[in-house]
């Protein structure tokens, strides 16, 4: 009876072998240890298949984009702007905190190795928190530290009263046990909300965490302020990662929006995202959402920032998004662009979670 | 600048106020105090309006039913035979672990109140739990208790080693607070899976929350056990309450299905739920979903036990589901009933979820 089980689970979850490149006996063995007792169905991390998309990437737009009226072009939704106005408001109350309590907000950052595109993002924090008047730390740490060494490194942030907000920049080193890491950031200082219990309460009605995942409360503040309801309106998410797509659909459902989540699973994602009005892109693949995904008139929040190798920028490399930007802005009705629309605005969210922490932690409204 | 913000969110939230019944005067108060910072976006909790759902009854099946063809059948998916199957597997279990360690798995229920509803959910489980050797106990409150009273019961609970799972049932009398009294359940006895942090495991890839919540788990163990392949199909979720619409959302997520959440703010709910390969019905509302909300040979869970009187039943009344049973099983491929379907397999879920729990607290695998 046992064995019937496991030879069925295999079988229902033979079809996903080949997506990801699992072989089916690894499989099996993989479901049978966790499912084959009392129920059929399976442990959650034993069928956490990573999402593999396949990108027909839209390099060559010259021939698709024919057929979309040259004349229609979306309102670019500019996160630049936006997350000045939203930073100079944050440095007017650290500015006000400061006179009425002598503290300031202060942030630290843990960077483990070395990566190009994790180096950019956190200079942008920093370079961020300094304009606002926001103290910054961080704590490099080399690419084969142990798990202890970071540890340690959270440690030291949670018992400094100087410092109010502690981001991890993700992703870790495979070597390095993620979960249990996000676990270890202290409720009161997780600025990046990616404890399980900040998502458990942004998930459910009647609560709210302590704070709200900067990328996702950046996507609903660029919507509000670009005249969006969000209210009533079908909201497509691509992507279903737990630091973008998961928080971001589940924001998006707080606000009343009816959403589905496309991943790579997703038989037709085209289709799917074609009913959307709002169409959040955070799947990480250059070029995913292509004109032909979108409703004319939909509003486009690009979260995607890939880098792709251009050795005449700067630091080797750009940033491009996961939606075709030529081809959407002919479809669309608002779009942010890639760079200067998701990004800033979320470093500015981080500023704010920073500040609110320092609000709490100093009793200062 | 911040007057202006606080009317533009009035205006963004104007569309709500006719269905939540709020006044507009009361609705900006509510908005105002939480949104006018630095941000347009509001607080979570002050945009939780209730969902209110305005259903065509299905009572009059006759004039509609005749468009179907009287000769398609749904196959009836039997909640009673599988819940047998998997009570029988625990009480073998229990068997087991008490031959081994002399420990039951023990189960306590606090109720406040006394809804009928309530009073037979919570019959229903006290009596599985005699059938399967697992010890019960009840914490009857009168419907006035306080708060203090309620944590009392909780904290007796906690302490006591021969109690394994607690369970609060909902709903609890409006004064009091929910979510307090929920957060409260340690998280080593909460077999309900209501907790945030349970919650918040449930939801975040690479994640296992201590329990699932057992209707989500019994819905997902329907469809296994139904021979339904979840990966890749598309799943629309009708509700999005905390304790069924949501988790089951999550969970079939996680099993790669393409979700969407259908709510009362919904605009089209009936062409959403046509386009789903696996409905869940979980609104809270009878004969909510009607033959017309369903693609041909959909899977259809319906959690709904919605109880209208009828004294010419046992207790008075009967309990129907969300779905108008006539006309779904002739378009559906499969079709849970009501009762005999999602309930008796959640309180299997629940003995199960005990059973876990007891297992781990003695150590016996």
């Amino acid at each position: 009876m046992q064995s019937d089980h496991c030879v069925h689970m295999a079988l229902l979850y033979k079809s996903l072998s080949r997506k990801v490149l699992l072989t089916s006996a690894a499989m099996k063995r993989r479901i049978t240890t966790d499912a084959c007792q009392i129920l059929m169905s399976p442990s959650l991390t034993s069928i956490d298949f990573p999402d593999i998309w396949t990108s027909s990437s839209c390099s060559d737009y010259s021939s698709i984009t024919k057929s979309y009226d040259d004349q229609q072009t979306a309102t670019v939704i500019d996160g630049r702007v936006i997350a000045e106005e939203i930073t100079s408001g944050i440095t007017s109350e650290v500015r006000r905190m400061k006179n009425a309590t002598g503290n300031i907000p202060g942030l630290a950052v843990i960077m483990v190795g070395q990566r190009r595109d994790s180096q950019t993002y956190v200079r942008n924090k920093i370079a961020a928190c300094e304009e606002a008047g926001i103290k910054s730390e961080i704590s490099n740490l080399p690419e084969d530290c142990t798990e202890d060494q970071v540890l340690n490194a959270l440690s030291r942030f949670h018992e400094d009263p100087s410092i109010h907000g502690i981001l991890v920049q993700l992703p870790l080193p495979q070597h390095l046990d993620e979960s249990k890491i996000l676990n270890s950031v202290h409720l009161e200082k997780d600025v990046d909300g990616f404890h399980p219990l900040n998502m458990g309460n942004l998930a459910m009605r009647g609560r709210e965490p302590l704070f709200l995942p900067c990328t996702p409360k950046g996507c609903i503040e660029l919507l509000i302020r670009s005249g969006v309801e969000i209210t009533g309106k079908r909201a497509v998410v691509i992507g279903r990662s737990n630091i973008v797509g998961l928080p971001t659909s589940l924001l998006l459902q707080r606000h009343h929006a009816t959403v589905s989540i496309v991943h790579a699973f997703t038989r037709n994602p085209e289709q799917i995202a074609r009913e959307a009005d709002i169409v959040v892109a955070a799947a990480g693949v250059p070029n995913l959402v292509r004109g032909s995904w979108l409703k004319p008139g939909a509003i486009v929040i690009d979260v995607g920032t890939n880098p792709v190798e251009d050795p005449s920028c700067e630091f080797g490399y750009r940033l491009i998004g996961d939606v075709c930007y030529e081809e959407a802005s002919r479809v669309a009705s608002a779009i942010t662009p890639v760079p200067g629309g998701v990004g800033p605005v979320t470093v500015a969210m981080l500023l704010l979670n920073t500040l609110e922490s320092a609000k709490r932690a100093h009793n200062f409204a």
